[in-house]
């Protein structure tokens, strides 16, 4: 039988701050179903787990004051807070927990200067050796772990994503948050990205994006600011992502978890975000049906009949 | 070591005539060899195989008199034929084999009328029946059987061929002749059917077409001749097919057999076609390079170097 | 003056059934209304009247028991029930009749094997000499007869439909019933479509469709099921039919028929798909305006006025 | 029998000047023959037959002195030019002479302000008047009239060419001189237009152009010279012309007509120019084919087979 | 601080008429407050300032009758006409009026016959004339002069704006009305002149516009009637233009004017055109936001920080 | 007076070797020679002025041995080989040298995680204070440096090149290398640059790329190789930079340096690739026209004319 995705839902990370009826979960929560959403997501902040000493500077300000300019001690903190997230799930009810996969490579990320023969090889078997004794918890949990493919991250596309799950054995808690404002900034297929990889999908963030590049940039984006990028996030339904292709591809491969809004456009306030957002995604919303066009449904093949519209006697 | 394709080699089907230089294989070699070719490919008639008998009276004149009005007759003459072509390629020194799958299904191809329920599956199994024996001859003979994935032919694209070498077990003499302007005219993405594919082509057709539709007709055609229907064959660099992508690709995946002009122009004269084709193959072919620009070649991994750059102690 | 279209209806043929409400015309009827339809289009199973013999098969399901396996008997009954709906369009207050033109060259659609010289022209002849006594019929009834242009058929774009109504000597209630989807999916140009033969529409499917052909199939696809294929049917606004252009068009051509759903989608449900259908028909309804931007309306040209400005004396 | 076109030849107007070898008739021919040209057309200066006020200062530096400042003069004198021009072509044994329709209306192109009603027919009338004695003369000396479809004239594309044809009651000597740049820079489908106006294109010109606007400026220039505008003319082969499809479609159609180089491009040098016209005219140049592959050539229809094909009895 | 921009409005020109409610000025208000607008823009008529003489008698439909067949004394009128206005506008209390530039040039907008040397300088600089004393009254009372780009006018792209704010030494009360139809129609990029001239953009308004060019007629139209010309006025959401992309533009660049909706449909009713226009605009409003996700807002630079993440010492 | 630009020259960094004829500069030249370049590009190792320390370990490679492993030796060994390449390029006549801006940001070229506020202010501020003397001392030798704009670089598109334009306060030999291999693989309007950079582009290598980017990989390209990446480096025609816009606008803004192959192919051979280039460039090559169309050019304005079509009295 065919399943159907669901939602709207929310993520909150955007919204949360000290403000009424930002300030608590009741609260927020409480906004949120006013404005149509069926569901919350909320955020961890548990994403440093592998990050190269190039970043420690940037990193820091994400980790408890203890552990800052102390990377072994900031990873060690961050391993015990996904084993802690794994537990707080399963008593939750939840069964996918989303996270990032940390980069040590993604400095190297342009093909130039040369990567010495073996970098990616060993990058990723260093992640893996990370990672897998987390995969190991989260599986004794019953949670699967979703990893958001992020530039930035080494898992950032399809291949890293091949080259991760290679590394940790097709671990089969190793799962993919699908978010395609970042595929569409690298110009990477996201639609052809639910063909491949759909078996995997557990999680989809509902987030809009746009590419506009000019003869002054194009997809690095000169070191400007969000809203000055050739490539930039928009609130659902502003920007270039084929939204309807996606909910369309999820309802054939039977997606069943959540369609999250995340916004953080750069032009529109947050509020008429949320408030645009859950119409947005119950418009898009597919119910799946039962029926099929193809054949006489139910009826055992007719071997006579068979051979009789081939031709054969 | 990569490897590069062979060519230009012309496939004689449509010159072979009753007239000087065309009314001999000599006189026809040497006149391609004048026009620049170094191979030529010479027609067999031996695609009759499998034949739904809606076309029977449209096939009897493919096949000698004697077996006409007779299908099983003439299925057993054609299956004879290519048994004949397996040691006759042997002896040639041959190791490929051009043919024709047939066809079983093809009036069935658009879904309506709905076919029943097990038509398909039925349809593959018995063109598996009639193939499995010649498959295995060509394998005796040390011969590629390289089937053109071809409309009118129960293979005419990639799921086809799948489902075909699927029947066959995989059998390894079951491979492809890729000619991109059949696939051109079904809108298939022919490039991307190389990256898919690549392993089992051992046979390319250099054959262009175009597709234009108007408001009066598409890929149907509406019954009309070629130079009418807006999808048609045209000669090599006069059509919308791209051989530079084409023979990128053929190169980067190390096809090594031939590139073989095949004319079937509705407005250009065949002369002309044949004179402008062997340079407009020569044009297109590409020795590969022994190059890489991505790592240092030869060198064994440092591994201090390695964690260094991943930033690991 | 200028003339609007009328809608939303919604043709019933997906939807009646044995549960309620779908199982009587009165209560599925009152579903319709609910939705928002002010029209419904009730199913025949009259397109029986030209079936080639390797499609006998999979055309007796349509047939009433006593005709199967029978063809001159079941094409006799069709043109019967045919009749007889033409009196009962004129009974029911009715001026349009739809219906299929039957296929007997559809199996040679595409051109290989050649078709023998001559073909073509008997096909039709043919076709005519079966319609001819019925479009005669629906002539005296005051009824059109509409032909879906459908692939399948042999009226399956603008060539075979230009042919046909050439062979009925441009027999006027020999008219079209334009259903884009079936365009889409053979990629003619549906917009030129109305530019050329818009004075022959009379009745209109508002159904959508997409194609997205890969390297693995395309428009044959690869007898592939609905949901499967490259080209499939969808929800109206779901594909990618521009009806924006199309209910352009037909507004400003005059035409004054039904806007009719017909929902065939291969992933949503059709209940949801008729939900959704009504108020989709409904904005993209045109009320024509009478104003023009063009001249001084009403105004006698001023023949001075006219020579002065064309720098005349 | 399919007829092909000849060429290539050269039009003399952007190169005829006062130095060697470009100041003589021999001469500039000689030039022309070295670098492949088998023909030359020669430019006229007749196109003053229909000069709106607003322009009679730019015309008249086309005129000589003596008619200067004087229109009803100048456009008796253009007349008396194309009567001669009419008998000196056919004494040179010409059968076809390229003019321009002049221009009563181009002034009021844009369609504000607001046309008064009949404008438009009055306008043709006028040309009418003034081009029937001349079609006239052109026919009884045996010579078509080519029109030069172009901006500024009041003959700019296929609608007010099919207004004036209908104005001169399809006068059988009044047709087109066909130039692809002139379209290119309206944005007017110049394929389409050879499928639908083939039968009366005479003359070609090969001339490119191209269209690259801008967010500061579109089809109109801005009053700008020819190198800044977004539309401006270049070298055959150097602009966006496609000059493939506009030679298959003229030899699909049987134009026996010349394909003659019209040179004018704002950046590249015109010897440059006239040295790369010739090869590429060459290149592009189709002999057409006489074979067919859509049926038994030359066999009579047999009926009893087409019935068999057709599935009748 | 960022600024949204106000809306929506309705343009009242084309719905003034002779009966209720579009007869006062009152009751038309209150029509289109019920709409859902929440402002009107009221039309004048006094584009009269510069008219070449060819234009004369169309342009004489727009004056008084006192005036008519008196070009200077209508020019007089016009210019008294924009003095009062300037006037008006202060009292009313609003800061912006629309107008047109006039054209002196428009009739040589295509470059062919050659415009003499100077010639495009010199209509400037007339402009500049007549213009800078309407412009300094309207500094005197504080209001910008918006002037509509426009074909037909000598202001009709970016090109002829740069030109025309020169020759009035970049006035300050020199301003842009800005309308993507008319920029649509000329293939300007509609969105990249945002980018460029936005500073001057002080008028908006919301009408659509799409061109369809065919083998026909392309942008210049053929002398044919708004209906059936390739480029065509549509009502808002109808037509081509990406009203999205603009409202994200000029929220990005702070535009805090009005959102107008100008309908001139040539197939929709008005009334339905304005019924629409309401919540059109108001779909496509957007609130800008006061987040940015670029930096740690508002913290100063932590020099140390900073060198560490660039790698100094 | 226009100029036009030279060619075709070949850089040597990818052919130079240990093997005849790729080891001596003679040889190599003559080699070059024979293939039809009429110049060459010798490379240089100087792009060590900034190096963030993620990078140390992987640039070591391109330094002496004695300054590895101790970053502030390097940059100044690199600093003064840029001071005597200077003096080096005087003591040839060459007026322009190659290099790049080195990196101090590019590892944060993902504006995720965030960076803090002045981070690009500094970065841009250091690279202006190491590169000033070096610019300096070039101009003291009448040499423009020219950087090349490529991603790994701080100095990758045209914002970043602005920026630092604006840190070394527009100094004058502070100019372009044009390769628009670099910004199409990062999807940047390579045409558009030209129009906005071209007083400062003073180099050009002509090379060529190609982005195919699929359900798997985008623009980031996972860590793969060359000939895996959706952006990739190919010969001079294979890819698909638009070379015939390039070299028409560099020769519209009279460009009047080299034309420089740099060859770099992941496919094919780059014997074939130096033997295919030379013609390739000369192809492409213009020679500018000193003919315009626009004015009867030479003649002084003639005011009174001016008036009369602009309708002035």
């Amino acid at each position: 039988m065919m399943k159907s995705l669901k939602g709207p839902a929310i993520f909150l990370a955007q919204f949360a701050g000290d403000e009424e009826p930002f300030n608590t979960i009741e609260s927020i929560s409480r906004w949120a179903a006013e404005l149509g959403y069926s569901g919350v997501q909320i955020p961890t902040w548990d994403s440093l787990v592998a990050v190269h000493p190039a970043y420690d500077h940037m990193f820091d300000a994400f980790a408890p004051e203890n552990v800052r300019g102390n990377p072994p001690a900031r990873t060690e903190w961050a391993v015990n807070q996904l084993m802690l997230a794994a537990r707080a799930s399963r008593n939750l009810g939840l069964n996918a927990h989303a996270t990032f996969s940390g980069a040590l490579m993604w400095h190297t990320v342009y093909p130039w200067p040369q990567r010495p023969a073996g970098l990616v090889e060993e990058g990723f078997a260093e992640l893996a050796r990370r990672w897998l004794p987390i995969l190991d918890e989260f599986d004794r949990q019953g949670v699967d772990v979703c990893y958001e493919i992020h530039p930035g991250e080494d898992l950032h596309d399809g291949i890293t994503w091949e080259r991760f799950l290679k590394a940790v054995n097709g671990h089969p808690r190793a799962c993919i948050l699908y978010d395609p404002s970042h595929f569409l900034l690298q110009q990477l297929d996201y639609l052809q990205f639910i063909d491949i990889y759909h078996e995997r999908i557990r999680m989809f963030h509902v987030k809009d994006a746009e590419f506009n590049p000019t003869g002054r940039s194009g997809v690095y984006g000169g070191y400007q600011g969000w809203v000055d990028r050739p490539g930039r996030f928009r609130s659902p339904g502003d920007g270039q992502v084929d939204f309807q292709g996606i909910f369309s591809k999820l309802a054939q491969y039977g997606y069943d978890g959540w369609a999250v809004l995340e916004w953080e456009c750069c032009i529109k306030h947050p509020e008429q975000g949320a408030a645009e957002g859950a119409p947005f995604i119950a418009e898009h919303m597919i119910t799946v049906t039962e029926k099929a066009f193809d054949d006489f449904a139910g009826q055992p093949p007719d071997k006579q009949l068979l051979r009789n519209i081939l031709g054969l006697s």
